[in-house]
């Protein structure tokens, strides 16, 4: 069950970490789905785009997945950051992020993100799984 | 022993790279050390270093490290990062980035990249180990 | 599609990695699934399955799924191997691997194997994703 | 400063965890180094050393670096393991593990364990990082 909206949570990372990249498509149990319009600030050669865009918009949809089960948090932190790139991601499309929580315990959460290109939403270009710390409560 | 000198690296970055984060201090064998001034844009709650900024800012240092071995390669693309996130970095000062090669081979470039706060360098904040795909030559 | 079935797999193995854990219980289009029975060699204190043994009959799970996919091969060997530990897992009982191919490139496959107790099948005890460096041919 | 002597945590060792792979050399500031004697049950096709022995060796390594700073524990758990296969291990040398720790917390240690093969110190085979969660206090 989720205890924030989509709008709750934008309007906290509005306020805590507007600096982040893309918006929140849906939040449901234990997942988040985001969109990232491409800019030219996420280009590497090819064009495609670069691996810090694509790690960094994953590490917040995990963060937007939590948020969403556990309320405003703004100093849980990524604690271990796995990623595989898979495929190139076409500079010319929107990428688009799944995160879903495998453990939410109450000092950890783990999850798994899977970024895909708006171009192709059958194969994933990257897979991330990653950790974040819970603060005490 | 190192194929591009810093001055090289820099320039060649300029043009297939432009929106990368920082600026080279050195290079040597196998190894480069950057330096990275921390913007408001580089900032999550705290203020502290956001994570996506020193992943992202280890990657470059990595690939510069590979660049100053194997000359100008804009394909060279990340295969896999691994990333621990050690202690907080004050987003009041630089962060340092040393990166060391663990192996180049044909296929495949494995290095280690320690960030450092320039408040501390005693310490890491971020450890990263990563793997390049080479291009076949 | 798959061009060896179980009993292939399970013969192949038996000549070139007798040492292995578990036993195949089924291989389909880029996945696996395998059991291990639990011995005393399998536990650590608790008593649990030790990690070893976890990431030991993971990396064994993905490594059928890609012999289910590309033939008999023995010198495909793991280049990388992420794992985290979610969940405790009795030592008292089986534990399953379901393993499933994330890319089957020419020269890489990447996969993800989430491992389970026989007690829950539910919650994953571990999450892995690998990579395989795969022969030229 | 370590708390336990190697004799100490050998000792510690064969009580909680017999199954364990291979023999301290030394403990040190944060570290520690051990050596494993390559029998039958390590070796996959080459022969070389396996994945799975390299990892539980690694894995090991990393726990005695632990319990030389903390003492005896237990039930201090592997959260997260990464591993980068760098080079094959022939199966007619021993292997050895020289684990460092990166962060020790009061909830979590990080460490990195670099893994040779008796035949050549120079180039490590296997390059780990690896989380440990400690109990509470």
């Amino acid at each position: 069950m989720t205890v924030m909206t989509v709008e709750q949570i934008e309007h906290f990372l509005d306020e805590v970490f507007p600096q982040r990249m893309g918006r929140i498509v849906s939040v449901g149990d234990k997942c988040a789905t985001m969109r990232l319009a491409i800019a030219h600030e996420h280009l590497r050669p090819g064009p495609r785009v670069s691996g810090p865009t694509m790690m960094g918009f994953a590490d917040v949809a995990l963060y937007v997945a939590i948020l969403a089960q556990i309320g405003p948090e703004p100093m849980a932190v990524t604690s271990d950051f796995n990623c595989h790139f898979l495929r190139a991601a076409s500079g010319e499309h929107d990428i688009i992020a799944h995160a879903k929580l495998i453990k939410l315990g109450r000092r950890l959460g783990v999850g798994e993100v899977q970024v895909f290109s708006a171009a192709d939403e059958t194969l994933p270009v990257v897979h991330v799984t990653a950790s974040y710390a819970l603060p005490a409560t």
